[in-house]
């Protein structure tokens, strides 16, 4: 059987019990480089199959072999399996004699979220800015789409050194219509060795020097900022 | 000390370990009667203190001046707290002398998304169809925004006796702009008893009769049927 387990942000109490349990019981682990680092921690006696970045294929078609081998393999990402994850390349590559099982986990979404204070407690996007496999101007039609219609934005992949200038770009589309006042938060490193947590202006986030492992918020009209922590209200009425 | 905790689906093993021990650890455990009753069975023996529906505000005070009595106090929700839940609520209501820890989980989006297949493998939107707080105008206009910018949606809280029309609605707006054939699914009771799921067309779902307990996924033009689950392809070149 082939267990496609997010395991969350990377600190082991971040991972569901159902990883927990899937990692700890299988034959093989198979992952991306990093995050097979992690897991070794948390799991040294384990056997592992790791492959770097842009290797996505080659790596998940690896765990489906062995998995018809009749291994119990587990193909791990970080957060959910689901988002941005391996599960969907997986039932691209598999056949249908094999049988696949999808683990969810914490996206990087929610535990940053739990970082910053509570800047998903209304309507949001998830987006990418990474345009490897989609083009730049779907991105960008789809952060005005959100930005026109006043939705919390959670930006995933916000920089890389071949897109420096992609923020300042989305930001710079949001501010055309939004106050560059709105409250917006970021978050690096979640739940790993250095986290750090800001919150800014919109205006002051177009400036700001995100990095490949930094998680991006943008509030709505109403998201403000309580005792340092970024708010998003739900809408009840509160004196 | 006040944690706001998500415990995830309700299945035991979709909670973080992290959620597990606060829970474990609490002095008193406060919730919606529903989530109480989960959580009930597979911690026995802890306190704990419920309220119905549209009690937020009373539930979360209590939860509030009983952590600044001393006790440490859980205050829990399904999915993740910061999501729909009460973390945004508790920031609004606190004064700054509490100190508060939200606990993230997993988000129906997430876990019904592994029952599905893999629907949220590109840029997604989380709405509710509620709308208690929110006006069912700005919710259309947004459901517009997403159809048209092709993203893939999750709708949390699709019906009620009251709304009962809702969905028909929001897929009546989708349908102006995506195919009738869009892959769409739905996940009832997630990780519950009962769970039930299931995929059909854009034009299938604006009559299918949800219910509070169902979150929908209505694809973008990329998603497709593979061996019976619901996939977005993130992008790769798969021959």
């Amino acid at each position: 059987m082939l267990r496609i387990v997010g395991f969350g942000s990377g600190a082991k109490d971040n991972m569901t019990l159902e990883a927990s349990v899937a990692i700890a019981g299988a034959d093989l682990i198979v992952g991306y480089t990093t995050y097979v680092d992690i897991l070794k921690q948390y799991f040294p006696d384990k056997e592992y199959y790791s492959t770097n970045m842009m290797q996505e294929k080659e790596r998940c078609q690896y765990a489906i072999d062995t998995a018809k081998e009749g291994k119990e393999v587990v193909l791990v990402c970080s957060g959910d399996s689901g988002i941005y994850g391996m599960a969907s390349l997986v039932y691209e590559l598999a056949e249908d004699n094999l049988d696949i099982k999808v683990i969810s986990g914490v996206t990087a979404a929610s535990s940053g979220s739990a970082c910053l204070g509570a800047p998903l407690s209304h309507d949001f996007a998830v987006i990418s800015l990474s345009d490897c496999m989609t083009p730049w101007e779907l991105i960008k039609k789809r952060i005005k789409a959100m930005a026109d219609s006043d939705m919390v934005m959670c930006i995933y992949n916000p920089s890389s050194r071949r897109r420096s200038g992609y923020l300042k770009e989305a930001c710079d589309i949001v501010l055309k219509v939004q106050s560059p006042d709105t409250v917006c938060g970021y978050v690096r490193n979640i739940g790993r060795e250095n986290e750090t947590t800001g919150i800014l202006t919109l205006k002051e986030l177009a400036d700001f020097k995100a990095d490949m492992f930094t998680t991006i918020y943008i509030g709505n009209s109403h998201t403000k900022v309580i005792n340092g922590k970024m708010v998003t209200p739900r809408g009840y009425k509160v004196v």
